[in-house]
């Protein structure tokens, strides 16, 4: 299913085709993925969703294949099917082994159930889990 | 708020509180957080997701914290502010660092958002990310 | 925390007061919760509200005990806080036992895990649980 | 996929295929999506929701096309790809723009990512956000 | 879509294969769906999972039809397609006629819509609708 | 609740301050509302997101008022308390009457119950709302 047809390079602007050929040069393949396609109706928001994917995804303090198992577990909660393909993808791409996919899997299956009781029994926040608080003041 | 009582050691039948000590000698304090006291109503289910829980977030293919850092990410995904709040103390007292906790925020803000636009805009699965299947036989 | 007052008697319009009205003496209390007082902002809409949750929750085939856990199911899957407390009180109300909670609770938690499991692994729909479809003529 | 057949013309009871050609009538086309005939299967389900769309969807303070934006943003929320894609069709249908269309994904995305910030944050309500709430006693 | 490849009889593991076998005698069918051969790729999550539903969904306080509309329930809320599917099924083998599945939808339907108003409003939980707390002593 | 300090003016980095700034220039008021302030541990997310939002909201082909709507239609189907506080106040100081709320409320509350029943009901998406698509060959 699509709501909006999927970009070929001919019919992308030269905007557009510019971040292609970015997504192309950093990732060493000549495939584009279909999010990004259907992105490109909107040449400004595929730039700048493309800029904040490289800049987030790029050298941190995080390993980049833990980053990418935080994208799946997010998108798992959020029920996004396509997400969850495209990001385990890239997951295997940067060193996903079958061992780490079963256990990101049972982190997510279990924090999934904890969840609903949480919610299910409506626990309140122990006052050791809360930030010290400042008292701000409404005129300030 | 709260829909249950938050069971006391008093309150606690004999294998709740069997429960509430293996968490203590675990974790080596006293204090034992409300979501395990909610569950105390109902003991052989808070028996097995904390050995559920001790099981899967034990030592394993990946990092303690970042097992802590998934569980939040599927936490705030799933809207449950206690498991957030929880799982946070849990991560600080497994080293999370401001650095980490400013790049774990940013994974989750960013997979939201592209979750989002993916669904928008329903975009379909690239074939390439599809793990090669078998049609089964419906009389297998 | 509250996005609208919360709507007194006194504050009431008629309408509103005469869905008020219509609560207690279909519950026999003179309790009106805080959500009815919420919608009163707009009559229209509370009345509309009251009459499909009396005609919905009414008799039918299912038992009014088992359509409170249906809901209650719903409201932690949705994340609403107010509505597992308000719901849970009503299935006391109706019968709920403590055993019956712990059951509740288990089913919740339980599918939860499977639902995550089932995003995370794309797992596609089995041919046998798909209704025969009839193919649909776009200019029928 | 389907969990229940699709109900063609031949197959609906009289009291859906009056709705049917309500809905025939009200968009001045012949076609009757995949949701309605779905809903079929419970006539009285499937009137009472017709009746509740074209009220709500009707004219109001907001135009229609604004309706249905918001529309496809609480849909995109919900995860729902069918509604997305109806509600898509139906806003251009009133007159969605690309340019609109890109300002609403933009909008979605936003919130999306913001929305989960807040609650990996835990940020607690400022208090100039609420509405002044009256005291409700418990008796009354 | 499929993130991991449907495991056959002939590619399952020993220990899959196990588990696949209790399904078969647990259901009277030669079919195993799925879920269960998406699982496969890690035959203790696999193994864990059956008993938990096994446990969960067997003889209880409840009713097993009850148990599969609570299960559906969810699995709508979660907006969990293959669930809904699956569960449906499983509902039907265990007697769900069209009149409950008719009124179990319109609970979920209702539930939905006044969670979103609950939330869209911030409606304070009553005071009524709470468990009476203990306070705990952080110390304790 | 809080899983992170509020920052006040005084712990504020010279780089958060100098957003606080911003965002009193902008909204003309002396108040930054605690998001910012539960933001301003990462001065470089907190300026991305307030130039982000900026943007976004800022003048387009859609109306400030209409942006908010649709603010609010996400935070509420997202479960986010704190952005439905925060974005239906913002709609206040934009124009949002009693009248146009009401309007909104109904909206997703409708979109909510029709966002179940797609779900549950399994309806496949009729053909003539998808996209024309492109076969987009994997070489490519």
């Amino acid at each position: 299913m699509a709501v909006a047809r999927i970009v070929s390079d001919e019919e992308a602007s030269a905007e557009a085709l510019a971040v292609f050929n970015e997504i192309r040069a950093s990732r060493g393949t000549d495939y584009v993925n279909n999010f990004w396609r259907a992105l490109a109706h909107d040449p400004a928001q595929l730039k700048a969703t493309w800029e904040r994917i490289r800049h987030v995804m790029g050298p941190g303090a995080l390993d980049p294949l833990v980053k990418e198992l935080i994208y799946i577990a997010v998108s798992t909660a959020n029920g996004c099917g396509y997400c969850v393909h495209s990001h385990t993808s890239a997951a295997r791409a940067k060193g996903l082994t079958p061992e780490i996919h079963n256990e990101l899997l049972s982190i997510i299956a279990l924090a999934s159930q904890t969840n609903a009781l949480a919610t299910a029994l409506g626990v309140p926040v122990d006052a050791v889990f809360e930030a010290q608080q400042q008292t701000q003041d409404p005129q300030r």
